[in-house]
């Protein structure tokens, strides 16, 4: 069993209001990857990072079983640079800086032996290159995709072609409103759900998940944490667990989902209690197991007696 | 079996980008009472309208079972009226206009008949009237309670008298993060816990509610609906089906308040569907049971199995 997955590689700077961090690997690849390694042995990734990419950093994605062959180093080229600060509450934050660097016109080649991979994971970039990566892939059992606003504003068309192509589309609540122009994320789910992906799983960060199919829609809650450091990555950490545990079971029907998107719970709530991807660094087993235990007991609605009282 | 309910009687006039209700029942003790009833025959309403309340809306509340013995008619005053304008996306609302009118002043005596109730639900209204209705009640076995910002802000001191006094709290996520000076809701929680309340629920609108008690966390999703018409009411309803519950089930432990959220949430969902309180006036108790069910479909966590993959 094998996921490809295709994102940035990056340097993240990190502020806020209680704390910092400077230029820690980033991007959507590094954080689906090191999320997704925890559920599977056989992870691929492709990427692009320039000659300042030091060999600290590729070997933190080496130690944790990712597989490198995809990651094209440019040497004419500096690596994909974002600097973001977070506000009092978390939820908002702004972009100070960010510079695209080798990720300009960045062409992705599959290597050979990433062609028969069994879940793609395609990263928030360019739907255009989310595409080239797909005519490069056999015959995948499952493609899982992310946007943000960008695609949907100024490449609509690719990114209409791109989701024709993509069994579960994983975006943020006011991205889904954006793409579907519906304030109700019911009928903005319908809406998308019409344009090619027959999953759609929609974060609300600190208000949990919602995921909807063809037969149901399933509220994931999040975890109720007391210190959050650092929220960056945890949607792509979310991205990994999900398609960490569809590779594992080996299903996609709504059973299956409704787990991955609790396993992808617990992979962004680990995420962000640290800065970076250090808690992805330092997890065991266990603790997967447990907090995603958590998450079952606090969602649980004991069982119900029917209500018998006809007002007067 | 008895609920005592003080709040707001009230001409809500309601505005939406979709269409508007002019003049029609509102405040919360409508709310709180025309929700409980489903649950509980002994609806006792405590509050005061003017002259002008029509004898329509009188006989709406006395034909859902609610007692209205404890119901002021002020003849030298008008009735509370409410003017709300809500945004395209129903999340935010704007007040376009408050006439206290006779809520002025208002010092509620509490019927002889009334002594007795098991539970007293203490709507949105200030502090001290709601410290001059528990000064009235015998020994009641819980006492919930509503509050806002303008309390939190104005009267912090006569609040923190009724916080104590007080087994759950029932406020919105914005209220919480005030009333406890702390962004993080958790932290928040804990903080509110420590001011009397046992019990703290959470509301959070579209994203349902949380409930903290010694023992544990609970999330409770909310309810998607594709068609969102009124939402005003919607948090006194909630605090309706969740004191109707509690006094069905005679029992106050963690399972029985996660039931009550349930029952809550399932008739606040019931509330937004039409404007006013008309959708409280029309239901039968196959549909509460219905949709209490449906929210443990939309929530269920299938069984998990352990992660074993230790990554390399």
């Amino acid at each position: 069993m094998s996921i490809l997955t295709v994102g940035t590689v990056a340097f993240d700077s990190i502020d806020t209001p209680f704390g910092s961090a400077d230029r820690v690997l980033g991007g959507s690849a590094s954080y689906i990857s090191l999320a997704a390694r925890y559920f599977c042995d056989d992870i691929r990734l492709v990427g692009v990072v320039g000659h300042d990419f030091p060999e600290e950093y590729r070997q933190t994605l080496l130690d944790g079983g990712v597989d490198l062959e995809g990651l094209e180093v440019d040497p004419d080229g500096k690596t994909f640079f974002w600097h973001g600060e977070y506000h009092y509450d978390m939820n908002e934050r702004d972009t100070l800086e960010t510079q695209l660097n080798v990720l300009e016109g960045f062409e992705p080649e599959i290597p050979e032996a990433y062609r028969d991979s069994r879940v793609v994971c395609l990263g928030n970039l360019d739907p255009s290159v989310q595409q080239d990566v797909l005519d490069q892939v056999d015959d995948p059992e499952y493609v899982i995709a992310d946007t943000m606003n960008f695609w949907i504003e100024n490449t609509p068309d690719s990114l209409r072609q791109t989701l024709r192509r993509v069994d579960c589309l994983v975006i943020n609540d006011s991205e889904a409103r954006e793409l579907a122009d519906e304030p109700n994320l019911v009928v903005a789910a319908d809406r998308i759900r019409g344009m090619g992906p027959e999953t759609l799983i929609i974060k609300k960060g600190e208000h949990g998940a919602l995921l909807f199919t063809d037969h149901s829609v399933f509220s994931a809650p999040a975890y109720p944490l007391e210190d959050i450091q650092d929220p960056t990555g945890a949607g792509d950490a979310f991205a990994g667990g999900l398609a960490g545990h569809l590779v594992r079971a080996d299903r996609y029907g709504p059973d299956a989902l409704r787990r991955a998107v609790i396993y992808g719970s617990v992979m962004a709530s680990f995420v962000v209690e640290c800065y970076g991807p250090e808690r992805l660094l330092s997890l065991g087993p266990i603790d997967i197991s447990e907090r995603a235990q958590s998450f079952r007991d606090l969602a649980a609605i004991p069982s119900l007696v029917p209500v018998e009282q006809q007002p007067a």
